[in-house]
């Protein structure tokens, strides 16, 4: 999966947690996301619980959200600073009115709270603001990652690969890494969706690949990969339209016309 | 991917990199990869150079090496102490001795060169130590990530996401999230590897998903497509065969007998 032409927006601020900050900036520019990291306007670095500095490349009120695809809100006690600048605020309101991912972890549910966009939301946070995530409106659940719409929470350092797994999901990619997104309870639907989204993953990479290699062989081979692919989805994408079209449906009928 | 089966054992001692730690730590374990933290013996819990601390569930001398996989050695100045233990370095010895993953970011290469591993093998690290990487015996080349055989370097915490690409890679999957992998200078065989390593981990990624579903439909399109990823990758083998044997190989005949 390549997410190249992707933007994202971490936020931070003094007593960030480590991990809740730096695991999705790596992560997310190890897909090819362009990250970049944005304080309150109050600083131009801020300093973690244990005092790891982090230098920010923009401020809240510099962002403009028609050229962000994702805000992330690490945690620590960062999110009570966070929520006290409306730009903050108005940024995390205005992503998901136009359908853009907000990914919060742990304390930064504080900040979704302050934005005033938890009503009738489900999602998970640490267990200590549970109350005042109940209290915003919405429904809280023990998860190690929960995704309502483009809205994706998470409760602790632990859940970082999960957490960014759904967030890179959400950008459009699929990660194959991680099997934390398949659960008893996955549907047929379900499973047909995760494909397509891989088989499209699949075609990205090797179509960006094709670009990126010298040897006209290599480019031969990448290209014969990614229209591999590309039929693939097609596949899928029929057997999904199918299944979600016609509950009567064939449930072997899944490469028929390829085997 | 998943890497389900699979262990790696990741280093540590005080003064360790908070990210060089965590993040491998995380990232293998979002992989499916059973991972063990192990001190040389000194303390079961280590602080990190600016305070965060690591608790360890095993020691150097209790590791056998003939139940892991992977050993990873995070940077900072940890290893200015694991190098001291014996333990340490002939758990590295015996592990590239058999084939298996040795991973080292930043100052680790101390441990490598302490361990009498370097000699021939061309390695990355912090430049802030290349003479004793050079001095060992091995050949300094500044990019974020070397593979030589089974041995993985890299410099610094930016090159994380490729570091841990290059483990999951060698671990037997391929991380399709990262074109880091894929350069100008890759050849058509390479292409192939990479593309038959894919395809191996989509058909474990949709195997395992088999076992974790209930619902009978969900398991027969994870069923199916397992069974077409692995004809995949049954084909892309094939090529590869082809083409490591045959040098006027025709570069047009992948998927000649499934299109």
């Amino acid at each position: 999966m390549s997410l190249t032409g992707k933007r994202a927006i971490v936020f931070a601020e003094n007593l960030y947690n480590e991990l809740e900050l730096w695991y999705p900036v790596l992560r997310l520019r190890g897909a090819g996301v362009k990250v970049d990291i944005a304080g309150t306007g109050s600083a131009s670095t801020y300093t973690s619980k244990i005092g790891m500095p982090v230098e920010v490349s923009t401020s809240a009120d510099k962002v403009q959200i028609a050229q962000v695809d994702a805000l992330i809100i690490p945690g620590g006690y960062a999110p009570d600073y966070l929520r006290r600048y409306p730009a903050v605020l108005g940024l995390v309101r205005d992503a998901l009115a136009q359908g853009k991912v907000v990914a919060a972890i742990c304390h930064a549910g504080w900040v979704l709270a302050s934005a005033g966009v938890l009503r009738g939301r489900t999602v998970t946070s640490v267990a200590a603001i549970k109350d005042d995530m109940t209290n915003a409106g919405a429904t809280w659940v023990d998860r190690e990652v929960v995704q309502d719409g483009t809205l994706i929470t998470s409760r602790q350092p632990a859940d970082l690969p999960a957490f960014c797994d759904a967030i890179l999901g959400a950008l459009g990619g699929v990660e194959a890494t991680s099997l934390s997104r398949v659960t008893a309870a996955t549907s047929a639907i379900e499973a047909l969706r995760m494909a397509v989204q891989a088989e499209e993953s699949a075609f990205r990479f090797y179509s960006a690949a094709v670009d990126k290699v010298k040897d006209p062989e290599a480019k031969n081979v990448f290209a014969s990969l990614a229209k591999e692919e590309e039929r693939h989805r097609k596949i899928v994408q029929d057997e999904y339209n199918r299944l979600t079209q016609d509950p009567t449906w064939d449930r072997y009928s899944i490469w028929r016309d390829v085997i």
